[in-house]
């Protein structure tokens, strides 16, 4: 088997210490050119200069990150994020990303009603619909885990991101992050289900035991997700598309030098961001 | 509408500054006499002694928290986990505890193996079942937050325990928690399949946004969850069981004096332990 990294991207809040083009020429150093970006980071950069500084060194970028929130309060329509959100289409249209990361905020500063707010986020997802289609990026629905229902998402597994899926037809697709889901009995059925082409991107990292706190996300190798076994169900449904590395680290990765955290990364992720060969992959 | 606390019961963990005879005398002290009791205190004051003393102050035991966890080595049976559980089921039994707290366990030390890991705390559930049935004391089967499926437990749905309960038949129940289950879209769903017998005892508190660690829980009120919809449904399907609160708080209640802890718990509580009147209840 070959090893290469053309499958592999970086999430860019792995390494919050770098600026924009310190990330870009940081990943493309070590050989990594794919690079997930973060909004904040393009913000401060500049969408155009962006765009320069990830053709200069041959990047290609799976999602931009994240969707403005849908937590608006209830008695307020949600016309002003949607047009954010449109904007943010643009702006991901233009630096190249195949999707938009859809986090769709968590209960709503003056509700408790969790199932009123998800209709509402459906309403809002589906108004955003034609300005996706029109640019060419797809919402990427991410599942979050569970314990971001409160402040960050209210779609807090795979099942009901294929749902929703279905409802919005062409336009939408999946992002799939082991660190949300590892847990769900579901997972692999529903991982199935959405198949190769909907799945946008995957997200790896690693569950850590103790998990001190809500950003205490591990590397590849050093918690307790069957990462291997989840690799082999990408390549039974035949998933050719990328592979992101995303850790949020306060007290581990985010205070280390982003130089080691990329190399590390690249060894461990490297034997689970590659094509099966055609031969002999197949079962 | 008579307000009575008949129902409502604190789980001891919520005082643990409390030794046991101060728990059971303070709880008793402000009209509460139900009490969800704690392993280590049990131990630490003997269960001959602690049946007395619940005697003395005319106390209930909806449950004994929590059974040995079944995280065991893949390479050992689980045979002394689960001769530990049975004599947790005779201590539950001799207090008069209505069922003994399932908590599975999480990931074993040597394996990344989830599917399989589950299939062993089935097993083992199945092992443990028939002294279970001998001792009257119902294994309660709570759905624990994905969060803690790495360390603590490997249910985590109400869906998933209402699927064991089918397989295990008389002598097994679930115990449900608005924390480990308000975000949960078929919650409402499943509290309807587990029906008034099934359900063993219900579990208040709050979700905090922010959540500051994984032993973070609010007091009812204090956060997204919405405790009177959730209180609705179990009025619609007859539930009469007991309603338990049970705080974690590493940052705040667990440092609170335990009075104050148990006169805001029965002021926040008391509406949602009530059982409607005969008349005018019934939709």
């Amino acid at each position: 088997m070959s090893y290469d990294l053309s499958r592999f991207a970086i999430n860019q809040i792995t390494t919050p210490k770098w600026s924009m083009p310190e990330a870009i020429d940081g990943y493309a150093r070590q050989g990594v050119h794919g690079i997930a970006v973060w909004r904040n980071f393009l913000e401060d950069y500049g969408v155009a200069q962006t765009r320069r500084e990830l053709n200069a060194h041959d990047m290609w970028v799976p999602s931009l990150c994240t969707s403005e929130w849908l937590n608006i309060s209830v008695t307020r329509n949600m016309s002003t994020a949607i047009d954010i959100n449109r904007r943010l289409l643009d702006a991901a249209a233009e630096i190249g990303a195949g999707c938009l990361m859809m986090v769709v905020g968590g209960i709503p500063p003056d509700s408790k009603d969790i199932q009123g707010q998800r209709e509402r986020v459906r309403d809002a997802l589906l108004e955003l619909l034609p300005h996706a289609r029109q640019t060419g990026v797809k919402l990427g629905l991410e599942p979050l885990h569970p314990m971001y229902a409160g402040d960050r998402s209210l779609l807090n597994s795979l099942r009901v991101a294929n749902d929703l899926c279905d409802e919005l037809g062409e336009g939408a697709g999946v992002v799939a992050d082991v660190y949300h889901c590892w847990w769900d009995p579901v997972f692999e059925q529903e991982i199935r289900r959405a198949g190769p082409a909907r799945i946008l991107s995957f997200h790896y990292c690693d569950w850590l035991v103790p998990t001190r706190n809500l950003r205490d996300r591990g590397m590849v190798g050093d918690g307790v997700i069957d990462i291997p076994r989840i690799k082999g169900w990408l390549d039974d449904i035949g998933y050719g598309g990328p592979f992101e590395l995303e850790i949020f680290s306060e007290l581990d990765w985010w205070t280390r030098p982003p130089e080691e955290t990329v190399r590390v990364a690249i060894e461990r992720c490297t034997p689970y961001v590659q094509t099966p060969s055609a031969t002999g992959a197949d079962k």
